[in-house]
């Protein structure tokens, strides 16, 4: 089998797994489809002749150990999705880790540097509330794991009272080959870029508070309408990214509406905010407007306002020996590629605190992300994973 | 026992049933809460005298049989709440019925014509998707009954199969008393009102349908983001109603994006419209302003609208006999009232297809209903409870 078909049909297997009836697949984490898709990847691990491993969080490694003692050179990407989320995020830079080092594997036999290809349990956010969950326990960052999460935890016998031990000192290198999920490669006509950094994100969520009263008796001067208020926050914040132009986004993917009945005017509308910015200092503006926007539209209107934070992660750099390592792996296998600042958020931004960290983009179709369309060509998929091989191959033998 | 001392006591125990810890009652149709409220009410009437049943749907009535053959005299109202709801809608007008008739007992004896007091099971809407569902059994207006709705209904012990035999061709008369739910009878400083006609209601489920896109990779400009339409729908809905002037209403209650991540933008947003206006062409007029909007607002942005009519329901008129019924019942109480059109949706604009109606409304403090504040001052209720009780005994007796 090709590894294009190898590839091809690795990935098919796992979006199988967590498809939903609506189009697309989800699998959040600890969820029965999660479950699945894990013990999938193990047995896949497990028949490339791998040594595998879950730890208390559950990434799953699989291991081939080097002739020479020494840290780890590791790859590999999340095998969590978005709701209704595509074949691709996350999946391919494991099915791709994997393929790249089975084709070594019997190109070259037995490495002189260990090699771990990781499945990390949970990027994407979680009915948990988490993000990067697997890597942060990696980096030995996690401190407290809630009742609700420990004990889901459990229930897929993982050990809640033991995160600390799933915290690595030993890796040398992360490589993550991931889609783009924009459109910028495919505008430029180019098969592959290196990311030089990745974007920060804040995620903010804004609780507007009026008072719940009826729907036929309250005439509209009287009312203290949360959800209306917050409609007009809505359209600020989308104003407010408008205007600031490009590479500025901000999106409101998550909202309710309190007591959510038809009939009653809401008393409380609560809803989320994902602002993104390449330069940091431009987000932190952004924000700052929009804090504002919503601030003058409360006060006006005589509502409550209260804007937490939720994550609030700078931009990170990818390591410069890594993104060297990379041109030339690219080189290597005969193409050419481009420097892209990455506008999603990826586990390498936190591994970046622990060990030398580097990412590949392949383009994707029409910039669709996060949604059944997810897709790239299969020349694409191969020629990352053979850039990926090879680098791997420059780093551990 | 005084009767407000023994109308406080009963609202206090019904509003104990379904307490929800974040203040208010929530005993939706068919809910444990509701079984519990109906027992309750049973026992009451029992312990009345009256001989209760219920029907196919879970309406309860407690029967007073009078002396002579035909048609009844029945006052009540409903018992179902929406969520975090009050202490007084729905409930007052069991209980002031049930205290009326049991006054009525007392100080007159067995009646010339039939009484009964009807708890029914349904009237704010429900997770069913049903409204007035009780009092469109009793009408005979019910032809289907859904899977889900019909379980639900077995696992309490009643009938979907038999839906049909809750209907009632016997009544003659329906009277309820009810708070206002609004200021007008407050800001009138009057003490009680009888209602001339309940304004129809037009309840809209609009849904924008975009794309599904990355949160950090899809620029502003090439998005097809459903919330941020909706946000601008929902402004426009609300300067529409504002600009029509009193009494339009227009509220958006229930809201929802999908699929409802932090990162993602929604490629679906659904949320509910309810429309109020006291003259039906012109509540028919703010609709098609609303439309118009919304239309415009998806055209600009590319982006696909469906408005469905989920509940349609004219002005209707109470019956101008009984209204006189009223007015003569509360100046033999010693009192004065106002004619007052309600805002609000009440079972008696359904009962109106089969018997005589006429409603009681005694002032909602600050005009708050639907919300844990609900509240009228206790001369009120035993107000409204004796005039409830000279107007059924000058029909009954």
């Amino acid at each position: 089998m090709t590894n294009e078909s190898l590839l091809a049909r690795r990935l098919d297997e796992l979006y199988a797994i967590g498809a939903q009836p609506e189009g697309g697949t989800y699998r959040p984490l600890y969820s029965q489809a999660w479950v699945a898709a894990l013990d999938r990847v193990e047995r896949w691990f497990k028949d490339a002749g791998l040594s595998t491993h879950r730890d208390a969080v559950g990434n799953l490694w699989g291991r081939m150990t080097g002739g020479e003692e020494g840290k780890s050179i590791v790859t590999g990407s999340h095998i969590d999705t978005v709701r209704n989320g595509g074949r691709l995020d996350g999946a391919l830079g494991i099915v791709a880790g994997l393929t790249a080092v089975e084709s070594l594997q019997k190109e070259r036999g037995k490495p002189r540097r260990t090699i771990e290809v990781v499945a990390i349990c949970e990027e994407e956010g979680s009915p948990f509330n988490t993000t990067f969950w697997g890597s942060r326990a990696i980096i030995g960052d996690i401190t407290h794991v809630d009742d609700r999460l420990a004990e889901a935890m459990r229930e897929r016998g993982l050990t809640p009272d033991r995160v600390s031990g799933a915290a690595r000192n030993d890796i040398d290198t992360y490589l993550e080959l991931h889609i783009e999920q924009g459109a910028v490669l495919e505008n430029a006509g180019m098969s592959v870029a290196v990311v030089s950094a990745i974007v920060g994100t804040a995620h903010l969520e804004v609780t507007v508070t009026g008072r719940p009263d009826h729907a036929g008796t309250t005439p509209m001067k009287l009312r203290r309408d949360a959800m209306a208020a917050a409609a007009a926050m809505i359209q600020a914040i989308e104003a407010t990214a408008r205007s600031l132009g490009d590479p500025a986004v901000a999106t409101v993917g998550r909202i309710r509406a309190e007591p959510d009945q038809i009939n009653v005017i809401p008393g409380r509308a609560v809803f989320t905010v994902d602002l993104r910015h390449a330069d940091y200092g431009a987000r932190r503006g952004l924000e700052e407007r929009i804090r504002t926007a919503c601030s003058a539209i409360a006060a006006e209107r005589k509502l409550g306002l209260d804007i937490r934070v939720l994550q609030e992660k700078p931009p990170v750099a990818m390591h410069a020996t890594v993104r060297e390592l990379l041109w030339r792996a690219i080189r290597d296998c005969g193409s050419n590629a481009i420097d892209i600042v990455s506008g999603a958020g990826h586990d390498a931004q936190i591994l970046a605190a622990r060990c030398k960290v580097g990412m590949l983009f392949v383009p994707s179709i029409g910039g669709r992300s996060h949604c059944p369309d997810e897709s790239t060509s299969p020349e694409h998929l191969e020629l990352g994973t053979r850039v990926l091989a090879r680098a791997l191959e420059i780093l551990a033998y």
